[in-house]
């Protein structure tokens, strides 16, 4: 268990909620205007920052275009362009981009994380995705989708020969000796040669070993295969349960996988997505998130909970409960939590629909001392070892959280008042592996 | 015809010349020190260049180990983190990537472009290489690698589905109205459904049309799909002939091609690659030159001969002609210079290797005032449009060329002192592409 907290930022360059860029204040252009997500990031690392952690689609979202064309989220950055560019306006503040399994090769993934990490000096991480939206399959040659089984199976055989890629070259493998003429030791470079189900990747990659040994591995997932995969391999999860009961038993389930995967617990953090709306009282939260909310068109909203349910809602009666639907082949862990959430708080489908039209995971709303007491709970009670923060509007919902609340958790001593290390892994707590073939 | 020279900087971190890292002065950490290309860049922009151009492979290159051992070139960063980075440390240089046309998708390179040109401001070219590297082939789950016709074929559908694909917005698509919530026209977005022979491709890209309309087109190839590829497509090409007559055929030849494929000549720019070496005198030039191949290993300049030729040397006798050798897959541009050389300048396997092992292209060594009359006599009798530099030593050898041949040139009103507009396009003389869905 962590002492104190570990808090990174999960963002689109608006807001991840769908109503923000008409907040008042908002930077509508920022899809496309570097100079506001450099603020951004530099914003963060000025208030220690365990990350910034960029989110991405592999294509343009699937929703009806009367409901697309109120959407911010339709185009922005390539995840890796941006991080690579903010890396170098940036010093210390970790750097984590998706890049999909289903629609990526291993040497090109390995590759590019591998460079962003010696760029930044150590700061790169790699969010596993298995990609579950089926208009990314039509972008790749694709006619349906990979089903959902097998898209777990490729992801853990892509993981084994990223990071046996990562391991090509031992640490000291390097020796650049100007005067013999020896630039390495090829003793200490190792062919992979991987031959498997998915995967027939010769190598060795053409970096050399990551700063950090590896990037730091992040992951999502909820679903059996999710929590599985992550057991085995990642070290940072921002699943986001919908409550404390929830996330208490997503930590001890993940975490108690760990020993019997040979790892050890303390070796992943899970910081849970949540979207925090700061006020002077509670009661200016709430109102906040309201007026947010109110800015998300009914046509965008029913077209989002169409996504989450990987089923077209658009037919269904807007004031009746959620009607029963087939079982598909999208995002499983999605999917349960929208039948979770209609049937605990009994929503109607328009309710639902408004939910997951603005942001439908999970919400500290209160003051600074409302979300940090929170956030200690959730830290002492084992519910989480920190958090993955959503920030509803910016850059003011950014410099509420950064301004008020990280000042109150400082106060408290649950979070860092300076970078003690360089790299992510020694912000996060996390060893540098061992190189598998160079011990 | 150009009244003034375009100048590009084909760079490698420690230099393209395989004995650069143990020159004098040589930063042989390059590889993996951002500093160091940033420094690079920004003494280049402050010269006034075009662009600086990454060169770039998909696999650790195919050398005996003997040999390797002696290469700086093993691993170095990866060209789009890198260049993405560069971009927030600059302002107006252009800044070319390489992408494989054989072994990446339309969509994940469309997308990439795309970004980096709306991070840098207009400033990103895109060099379309098909990848004759039968080691890159085995990294990518092939165990041969993709025959010579065939890869252009697909690289000419590649290109049409990468610029559909950019066209996927009007440029006045993005309204952004926070009164109404209308985001974009989707109207103004298309839908481009490619279904060709090599790719089936749905799109449409999830990023706004590129600021430049269409990042700037490079190629090299030599070979007749090359030139006929670079007619239909490029804006740049920076084939490297061995002389002055050899320039000039290709640019008739190539310039020629391009009104049966529709296109004004003028707007492709031949830029022929050629390495620098100034001295204060011409001898002085000579000697830096010789110094620096003298820092080859014969291993290493055996090897490269090998991949020069698609074939393994190290059998030959070293001191005598090229012996006959069978067509392999390998670049048929690579292999004709080789078999010209060798031919007429009476080579032996040794000569031949040591030109190879250093950097076998074309090289202009001299003093400023030489290296200026030469490139001139290039632009005014229609053998280049510019030149792509080849920087022979770093820093020193670009130090060379900013801090004299510049001023040389600048002095003649051969190239410009200041930038005039603020893309890539512009400096180049460029028009941006109209959209083709929506003219």
């Amino acid at each position: 268990m962590s002492q104190s907290l570990h808090l990174t930022a999960f963002m689109r360059p608006v807001s991840l909620h769908t109503g923000a860029w008409r907040y008042p204040g908002a930077y509508a252009d920022a899809n496309f205007n570097f100079t506001h997500l450099k603020a951004f990031a530099q914003a963060l690392e000025r208030a220690k920052f365990d990350a910034f952690f960029m989110a991405d689609h592999l294509a343009v979202l699937n929703m009806p275009v009367e409901a697309l064309k109120r959407s911010h989220t339709v185009t922005s950055f390539e995840p890796f362009t941006l991080l690579s560019a903010l890396a170098a306006v940036t010093e210390r503040i970790g750097l984590a981009a998706t890049a999909s399994t289903t629609f990526d090769e291993p040497y090109h993934v390995a590759r590019r994380f591998a460079s962003l990490d010696h760029i930044s000096g150590g700061r790169a991480a790699w969010n596993i995705v298995t990609t579950s939206n089926p208009d990314a399959a039509r972008n790749f040659g694709l006619s349906d989708h990979v089903e959902h089984g097998e898209r777990y199976k490729r992801a853990r055989e892509f993981f084994d020969v990223v990071t046996g890629l990562w391991d090509s070259f031992a640490d000291d493998a390097i020796i650049r000796d100007q005067e013999s003429g020896i630039f390495f030791d090829p003793e200490r470079m190792h062919v992979l040669d991987h031959k498997g189900e998915e995967f027939s990747v010769r190598g060795p990659l053409n970096i050399a070993r990551p700063v950090q040994g590896w990037p730091v591995i992040v992951q999502a997932g909820q679903s059996e295969p999710g929590k599985q995969l992550a057991a085995e391999t990642a070290e940072v999860v921002f699943a986001a349960p919908r409550d404390f009961a929830t996330a208490r038993a997503l930590y001890a389930d993940i975490k108690g996988r760990m020993p019997a995967a040979g790892r050890n617990p303390d070796h992943l953090k899970i910081l849970p997505a949540a979207m925090i709306v700061i006020g002077e009282t509670v009661e200016e939260a709430r109102e906040k998130r309201a007026r947010l909310d109110s800015l998300v068109h009914y046509d965008s909203a029913i077209a989002s909970l169409s996504i989450a349910l990987g089923h077209d809602a658009s037919g269904f009666d807007p004031d009746g409960p959620l009607p029963e639907i087939p079982e598909t082949n999208a995002s499983k862990s999605g999917r349960a939590q929208v039948l979770r959430l209609a049937e605990e708080e009994k929503l109607t489908v328009r309710q639902l629909a408004q939910r997951y039209g603005g942001y439908a995971g999970l919400a500290f709303v209160g003051t600074k001392e409302t979300i940090a007491d929170e956030m200690e709970r959730w830290l002492h009670e084992q519910a989480a070892d920190g958090f993955t923060c959503v920030f509803p509007f910016l850059p003011q919902g950014l410099e509420d959280v950064t301004g008020t609340l990280v000042p109150e958790l400082q106060r408290r001593g649950l979070f860092r008042t300076d970078y003690e290390g360089a790299t992510l892994r020694e912000h996060l707590g996390l060893p540098r592996p061992a190189n598998r073939f160079f011990p």
